[in-house]
Order: C-alpha cells, then sequence, then structure tokens
C-alpha cells in the first residue's frame, strides 16, 4: 500500500496495542514500533517477580498479535527521536520512519525523584527483565540467610522493603508474603518464616490512595494479618547495599528494597515539546499534542485533563484513548467529520492481596474480600491477550491455589548477549 | 542428627540428584550441593532454547524435591575445593563442610579444545541461562533481518551454524527449523523462510556417531528433508563477530553459531589428581576415586572403564552410577558386605529430529520415523522430574502439535543483579 495513509504508533503497550488493533483492517498502512519484541500485561507483572507465573504467561508477541493483519506491521525498535517537520521518526539504529500520523504511546518509567542512589539500590517493578531480576534477587536472599551464621546479616537478608503504597505495593507485598510461606516455610528448614519481615512504606496517610478509603483500610488490615508492617506518612530518604533510611530517621537493615512509589512519562520529544507540570505530553480535547493536528498522545505520556484533574497512569485510559484515537484516523480518512472530543469512562479500579482478599472500586460499587477476588481474577482472565496465555494463567492460579506451590522459583540469568542488546535497548 | 554418617554430594544433575534420593530416608546425614537452585532435565534444553518449553518447564527447584525428607539438605553453593586430609570441601563464599563419605558429581562444561575465539563467538547449550542467551540471540537476528535493506548482511542475520553432529546439535538444528518455519514463515512478511539457512557440521563421517549407522544416515535423511545443509568430515577452524571458518577453508558469513561439539569433565579437585587420558577422574570398580575409600566420583566426570571403553557422558550412565553409590553407603552403614563391582546396563539412546521423526537405539532394538518418535515423547516425559512439570511439557507439546506455535518467542533477559551473581557463580 504505497499510497495509503502512514500511521506510526509508538509504543506497544496497553494504549498502542489497542490502538493498533482497531486500526487493524482500515485503509491506513500502520506500523508498530516497540523496544521490546511483546506486549506485557503490566498488572500481572507482580506474580511474575513472585514465582507464580512465567513470563510467556504474561506477555504476547507483536508481531504474533498482527501476523494475519493486512495492513498492521511491527518492528522490534526504540524511538529516540521525532522530527515533526519532515515528518520522520527515527530509531536507535538511525532509520528515518516517515508518518503521515503519528501515535505516541511510549508509556512510563520508575520515577525516583532525582534520588541517584535509591535508584541503584532498589528493584522496580515496570518490565519483564525487572520482575525476573526481583524473583532471582528474592530467592537468591532466602539462599544467602540460610548460608550466613551471623544473626544480624541473617535478618538482613530476610527483610524486605517494599516502598509505595499503591497497588503495585499492595499486590506485590501480599504475594511476597504467601511466596515466604511457601517456600520459606517449606523448603528452608535452617530458617524461620517468622525471622522474615515485610515491610511497606506510604507517604499518604492510607494505602491505595485512588480508591475509596474504606477499601484502604481493608488492604491495610488485610496486610497487617499477614504480620506485613505497614508504614504510613512515611517517605524513604536514602538507600544503601544493606540499608533504608526513612524519613523519621529509622535505619531499617534490609538487602531488598523494591520500588513501586512512582512512575514518570517517557517519551522521545525534546524538552520543551508541549508539557504539563506532571511532565506528561498536553493533549487537547481530541487527544491530539497540543499544536500538532497529525500527532496524537496517549496512555501514561499524555496529559488528558479532566474535571477531576489529569486521567491517572492506567490501563484503561490508555486502552480507550488508543481507540478513540484509531477511530479518529479511520473517520478522518472516510472523510467524515471529525468524532466528539474524548471522554473517559471510568469503569473503577481494582487491586488483589492474598488469597480470597482483593479490593474492587467498580462504579461506585466497592468490593472487598472473597467477592473482590473472584471479580479480580475474572477481569484479569479477560484482559489477558491469547487464549494459551489466559489457559496458563489458569492453570498456575488453580495449581497455586490447590497445591500451595511455587514451581518457578528458579534463580537463572539469560546471559549477556551483544546482539541481543544491540537490538533490544531497554 | 548431629553424630550421623555425613554424605556431601556434590552436584545436583542426573547422579547427583539419584544417589540422594537413594539415600533419602537412609541413617546418614545428606548434604547435597549446587551451584544451581534447581536440577536442570538437559535432555529438553534445546526446546527452551527455541521457544518451545519455559525454563520452568525442565527446572526443578532442588529444595523442593527433598522438602520432605528428614535427612537431605540442599544448599546453593559452588565447590571449589577438597581438603581429602582435613575431609572437608570448601564453597565459593569460603565455608568449610566436613563429610564422611563424598561424592563427587560435577558434570561437564562446553570444550572448545582451547580455541579462546570459538568460545567467545559461539553460544553453548548445556546450561540453562546459555540455552534462554540463544533463544534471545536466534529472535533478535530475524529482527535484524527484518531491519537491514543490506541483503548480504541480512543472509548474515538468516544464517545459523551449529556445530557437532551429536544428539545435542542434531536435535537443536531439527526443532531451530521448525522454529523458523512457524516463527519466520508467519510473522515475518519482510522476509522469506527460503533466505535462511542452517548448517550443521560434524567432524565425523556420519551424524549420531553414538548411534548405529542406519540411524544416523536416517537422521542425515531427515535434516537433508528440512533443506539444512549437513557437512561431515569438517571442522570449524575460527570464528569471529560476523563468519565461521571451515577446516576445508571455506568462509560462511553467519551471526549465530552454537557450540555441541563437545564436553569436557569439570571437578575442583587439583590438576594431579587420579584422572585418564580423557581428563575424567579415574574411577575403580566401585566407583571410588583411584586411592580413595570414602570418595566416589559419577557421571560426566568419572572415568567408568568397561570393556568397550569408557562410559559415555550421558544422563542414563550417571543415574545409575548415582543409585549404585548411594546403595554402597547404605549398605556400609548397615555393616553388610560391600556391594559387587558396578555394572552398567545400557538402555539405549534416542534422539529426536523433528515432527514423527526420531532415533533410537534401545537395546538392540532400532527404532527411527513415528514410532521412534512415538517411544523418544514418553520416555522423557517419564523422567521429567515432578507431576507439573510433566503437565507442563504435555501440554506444551500438544499446542505445538496442533497449533504449530512458538508463544514463548520473548527476547527477555533477567536484569543483572549483584547478590544474585555472588550466590550464582555460573
Amino acid at each position: 500500500m504505497p499510497d495509503s495513509h502512514r500511521v506510526v504508533v509508538v509504543g506497544g503497550g496497553f494504549g498502542g496495542l489497542a490502538c493498533a488493533r482497531v486500526l487493524d483492517g482500515s485503509d491506513a498502512s500502520v506500523l508498530l514500533l516497540d523496544r521490546h519484541n511483546y506486549h506485557l500485561f503490566t498488572p500481572l507483572l507482580y506474580q511474575v517477580a513472585t514465582a507464580l507465573l512465567d513470563p510467556s504467561d504474561i506477555a504476547y508477541p507483536l508481531r504474533r498479535a498482527f501476523r494475519t493483519s493486512r495492513n498492521v506491521r511491527f518492528r522490534q525498535a526504540l524511538v529516540t527521536d521525532v522530527d515533526f517537520e519532515r515528518h520522520v521518526v527515527r530509531t536507535h539504529v538511525g532509520d528515518e520512519i516517515p508518518y503521515d500520523s503519528l501515535v505516541i504511546a511510549t508509556g512510563g518509567v520508575n520515577n525516583y525523584f532525582g534520588n541517584a542512589p535509591l535508584a541503584e539500590h532498589s528493584i522496580g517493578l515496570k518490565t519483564l527483565p525487572e520482575a525476573l531480576r526481583l524473583r532471582n534477587h528474592v530467592l537468591s536472599c532466602l539462599e544467602r540467610a540460610a548460608q550466613t551464621i551471623d544473626p544480624s546479616e541473617r535478618k538482613a537478608w530476610l527483610t524486605f522493603v517494599v516502598v509505595g503504597g499503591g497497588p503495585t505495593g499492595v499486590e506485590y507485598a501480599g504475594a511476597l508474603s504467601e511466596l515466604l510461606d511457601i517456600v520459606l516455610g517449606n523448603d528452608y528448614p535452617e530458617l524461620n518464616r517468622a525471622d522474615a519481615t515485610i515491610t511497606i512504606i506510604e507517604g499518604l496517610d492510607r494505602l491505595l490512595g485512588a480508591f475509596h478509603p474504606r477499601l484502604g483500610k481493608y488492604a491495610e488490615q488485610t496486610l497487617r494479618g499477614f504480620h506485613i508492617d505497614v508504614r504510613l506518612r512515611t517517605l524513604v530518604e536514602k538507600a544503601d547495599d544493606d540499608s533504608v533510611t526513612l524519613s523519621s530517621g529509622e535505619r531499617i537493615d534490609a538487602k531488598t528494597v523494591v520500588w513501586s512509589a512512582g512512575v514518570r512519562p517517557w517519551d522521545p520529544l525534546p524538552e520543551d515539546a508541549p508539557r504539563k507540570h506532571s511532565k506528561r505530553l498536553e493533549a487537547d480535547e481530541r487527544l491530539r499534542l497540543k499544536g500538532h493536528e497529525d500527532v496524537f498522545v496517549i496512555g501514561d505520556v499524555a496529559a488528558v485533563q479532566t474535571p477531576r484533574g489529569e486521567l491517572p497512569m492506567l490501563s484503561p485510559p490508555a486502552m480507550q484513548e488508543g481507540r478513540y484515537v484509531a477511530h479518529t484516523i479511520r473517520e478522518q480518512r472516510a472523510g467524515r467529520d471529525v468524532r466528539k472530543p474524548f471522554r473517559y469512562l471510568d469503569k473503577g479500579t481494582m487491586a488483589t492481596i492474598g488469597r480470597h482478599a482483593a479490593v474492587a472500586d467498580v462504579r461506585g460499587l466497592k468490593l472487598k474480600g472473597f467477592l473482590g477476588w473472584l471479580t479480580w481474577l475474572l477481569v484479569h482472565i479477560y484482559y489477558l491477550i491469547g487464549f494459551r496465555n489466559r489457559i496458563a494463567v489458569l492453570a498456575s492460579w488453580a495449581w497455586n491455589y490447590l497445591v500451595r506451590d511455587r514451581p518457578i522459583r528458579l534463580i537463572v540469568r539469560g546471559n549477556t548477549d551483544p546482539v541481543a542488546e544491540q537490538t533490544d535497548p531497554g
């Protein structure tokens, strides 16, 4: 289709993928770019980090997603630069790719608020390599704890500090507690489960700040029921290899700090592109980058204004924005009127805390406990991409539910490979 | 059991695991050591390298294997040193572990016959990290090929050289061909399957030298039927980032060289320990290290003499040797006569080449084609450890058989982690 309208979608997360799917079958020629060769179902990433799921259960190859498409192609590339005047994006290998419409959906990265030592001494939970690193690290800590004869060193290997009391931090802390119950409790006769401590640290006065306060309270009680130490109104000041220091001045000896306290947008545009205070790119009411008719911004990277502030960095806004932009492009191509301004339909948010315990805030309905957990389970299976992934995740959950086992507790890293590194910059 | 007989088993491969299992329930106090925290089912490693199986399908946590044991413990450690006089082994963290009986089952590593550039520019297929590296590398090559506009560079990205025509090389080459059929054939409209070449290089005058010549011939014909270039009586002289040079002087432009042409034993004993010409440790007829009553050697690391030469570096001898040593220790403890000398029962060897095509050389019975393939399949499921792994592997095979898909084709590396690296030295 050399003469067709060329759409370049940068980023294969929830926003970019939803956009490309709606453009599939249109007369536009669509190129989807991502620095990884897979779409990642990030809501279940913490389950990879806790050895419950395999990476392949929550990652879906992007080429596979458009195998039968006539007009959507994928290419693994990191976009480093956009030239608005010449209408091209530039990739990490120096290629220039022309576009007629550009969709920027590059998402976010961990935000350490400029604290470099914190970035160096903590492990994030945003990407698949990070989740694998965290899994390897936690399992190695148990081995180290079993091998030391120094009680204070053992305690540091068995102390796990989770920074951030949002959904990721709460879900990870709950799942880590279950991992320790199962693996430490059963497989380490040298150690006591009670010697291990999980501390979750949150700056606000409650967990799950984006949820109804009642649900945040429930999450706190549930985590405390797992003997997790919940610290509210507390910040982390610094971290090194062996400890973290809190805003209260308290120092916790810990070999593990998990960072889930902040995400910042990442995009390939220059610093002086139109941005809000949040550093997100400024979207107009039709999700165009302010001042650019042919550039759309969606997902974590886009500041989409509503009467209640910017839309949160979550997958539902990203998906709705992606679909809206794709429909806009299709209608423009069909010569029809431009659509109505974008309106976000809030279907709610949810988080799981542990076995039979989750919270869901769905259109005013506040679910918790077993019912919240069932809802959470069904919604996540529904949104997973690919029949095989759904079956694999259900099978792993059933196995865990019935057998209470963590079969995937392997400490294994893929050797470094110069070729893979050149291709895969992140 | 502070007063009981202390057995230290070094290595949790087929030999060490079989030994520890037979000692489970005895009155000896057994400590199993391995540098990884899992037992690896190496016969299916090439299926991880070709994105058919997940790592967790073929790796089994060693602590899990002895969770319910009263007398067998596991510790993740690399043994660097043995002090025969003081009866201790020393680990990578400097710990000293005393033994009354020692079983050395440390296996083998890739043998590049001193050719350092070859070691640097090829990828082995002995460990899980190597298999993941190879998977990432091959998938990255396809992406790179799709993105270059230089035809000769594209050809180099799509040329895969497998060195060694034993079971590993033959099985990997066949599985790689199927991976290319499925992924390259379906997901890369920019490329032609026919542009990709697999070359297998063997120094002898036939493939599968350890099998009956008829089966080697069948393997060769089957691979040629997959358009694989089979080069016999050929050696690799050198390799760099972009090419390999053969003993014939021919140079093949290739970005991928897979090494399966040699394994050498690896053990923590000094160079001047009793060794055969093969560098394997010299075992007496009761599998004791020559001159040492309380040290046993089994598996790839042990030279066990038979009228037909040393036993091959394969899992069946390792398992039989491990069980023999465990029974010997048990009988010594019970004050009974030492057992009869070790005798190896050859149950045969087998290798799969592709869909419906395998060879099996079982006690004089030579199977090939569909029947060989079915036998191969059942035997491998039977020997896999763990109910969950059997189900997972069967499910993956069924999915591949019916859907012809490679859902696991992810390019993903676990980030490096200093803690995991300290603990996991290999």
